[in-house]
């Protein structure tokens, strides 16, 4: 394997087009917008337990930025700079070549700059550092939720997962499903643009990583509130409804909003291409706590381990 | 193994002194000072490249840390905040509890808060990113020397090189040389306050991580110069010689100035304890070229190979 200088040459130094000092020095140098405070997401993707060695190296770049990115995007913040540290086993070039050629892709669908970084070897390891900005005291927390507010989720999560479940077996899905569900896996969309528009909108947001449950569970423990959904707006019941509730890893924005703020994003999601879907409302309760209610307004009971499949 | 959350709220959750938002959402959130640049350093360290599973943990949190610090210091700027991921098999608790008291001890030595990471599971694997800030304009670059200015060392490089050596048998030290080596490899202390006093003095600076040699290396051809090192300013010949031109690992500075602030120099060297030994000069030649004269002024082969043993 050339060395590490060689290696970062000529995969990853590319001009910085907004940082002051790139790759090359003992450290990278980046001027913060004026009156922008800054959004920092650190991720780890580990060989054997985040992918696999023989996954598509170009789609595993893509997605070890995209994953940072949909952080930064639910804080309602501009990604603008990564920094890629990398360990590899001997021998990894072509590897290396596809990786480099997926992260690039993503970086600059998304205008980022990748300004440092690190390569060494030992077991395969991704571990990004990614930056974003956001106006002072703009970014959209976990914990800015309030009592009877909708809650919005972007897109349709859970295909990601089925696309998972079909590769594993456990699923057979057929096109056009297919094609859509393993485009989910393998390129997540982070949804920078949604973000950026919710700033004045959302009270709260938090992306689907987890999986809807989840991670809606801890945006309510950080507000300190409980929540309905109703099962009406959700799809119909069945492993789609089981991965829209369970499924990880499809970037999708969760969100509150206040009730007077509908029309406005029923018009950002035409704007945007993207369905925006009010699922419930936060109420008063424990923390945390999730109640599902049927079209006649009952509590319905959906087993947590229905989604083990999922989750 | 707890989960990642738990093992976050046990060992890295600690209230943020200095950012907007800490550890547990989905990014933290800091606000730069007016008028500074950020300055972004990141390193992965593996086992069994750069550690070892059965080395103190505690010594190896505050490694991690201050190997990032020294990047930082480098550049002249003040380190402010790290993130923190880190893969590890199961069971490691209690090596995870050593290894966050190094890291806090480090970081509490600095001033700076870890506000943010990812904690996962896999072969032993530490990535730290750490930023620092620094008035705009003032980073001290590798690319900033000029012609006929001095080569300042901070310290005595080597002595991190020479413990590592006693420890594999190859050299034998002993009191009280063996404790202040074993110190430097095991706890190195990064020029902080150095780095800070050299912007306006230095014109250029790196640290020592890869030997003196090498890196004052990198730092000539960044900024297109040769050198001429002086070798009765250097360590008597033999084993301290060839540890101090060769041992990475001490995370020194070497820097350049211009002759008309070597008594600013002594002075800082006087105030902060530490001292600071000009070795010899900037000149006119080929990109990186270092020659080393004797007292004569007549070029010596320094021969590479003897330096194998610590590079």
């Amino acid at each position: 394997m050339p060395s590490e200088f060689a290696l970062i040459d000529r995969y990853f130094r590319r001009p910085a087009r907004h940082a002051v000092l790139g790759v090359g020095d003992d450290a990278a140098i980046v001027r913060p917008s004026p009156g922008c405070e800054l959004v920092i997401s650190t991720d780890m993707l580990v060989a054997g337990t985040h992918f696999f060695p023989d996954d598509d190296a170009e789609d595993l770049g893509w997605k070890a930025l995209a994953v940072n990115v949909s952080d930064i995007a639910a804080m309602g913040a501009q990604p603008r700079w990564a920094l890629l540290a990398v360990a590899l086993p001997a021998a990894s070039e072509a590897w290396l070549e596809k990786f480099a050629r997926g992260l690039f892709a993503c970086a600059d669908a998304f205008g980022i700059d990748l300004i440092g970084g690190d390569t060494t070897r030992g077991p395969r390891n991704i571990c990004i550092t990614l930056f974003g900005e956001v106006p002072i005291g703009q970014a959209l927390l976990r914990s800015g939720a309030h009592l009877y507010e909708d809650i919005w989720v972007s897109g349709m999560p859970g295909r990601a997962a089925l696309g998972l479940a079909h590769l594993e077996g456990r699923v057979r899905l057929t096109e056009p499903a297919l094609s859509v569900c393993l485009a989910a896996l393998r390129r997540p969309q982070p949804r920078v643009a949604l973000g950026l528009a919710l700033r004045g909108l959302a009270s709260a947001a938090i992306d689907v990583s987890d999986g809807l449950l989840a991670d809606l569970g801890h945006l309510l423990s950080a507000s300190s509130l409980a929540a309905t959904l109703k099962l009406d707006l959700l799809p119909p019941a069945g492993i789609e409804r089981d991965a829209y509730l369970a499924g990880g890893d499809d970037y999708e924005l969760i969100f509150t909003a206040a009730p007077e703020h509908r029309a406005a994003l029923q018009g950002l999601s035409e704007r945007l291409a993207l369905p925006l879907t009010r699922i419930g409302q936060t109420e008063a309760g424990p923390a945390g706590q999730l109640t599902i209610l049927d079209a006649d307004g009952r509590p319905v009971e959906v087993a947590r381990r229905g989604f083990d499949h999922f989750a």
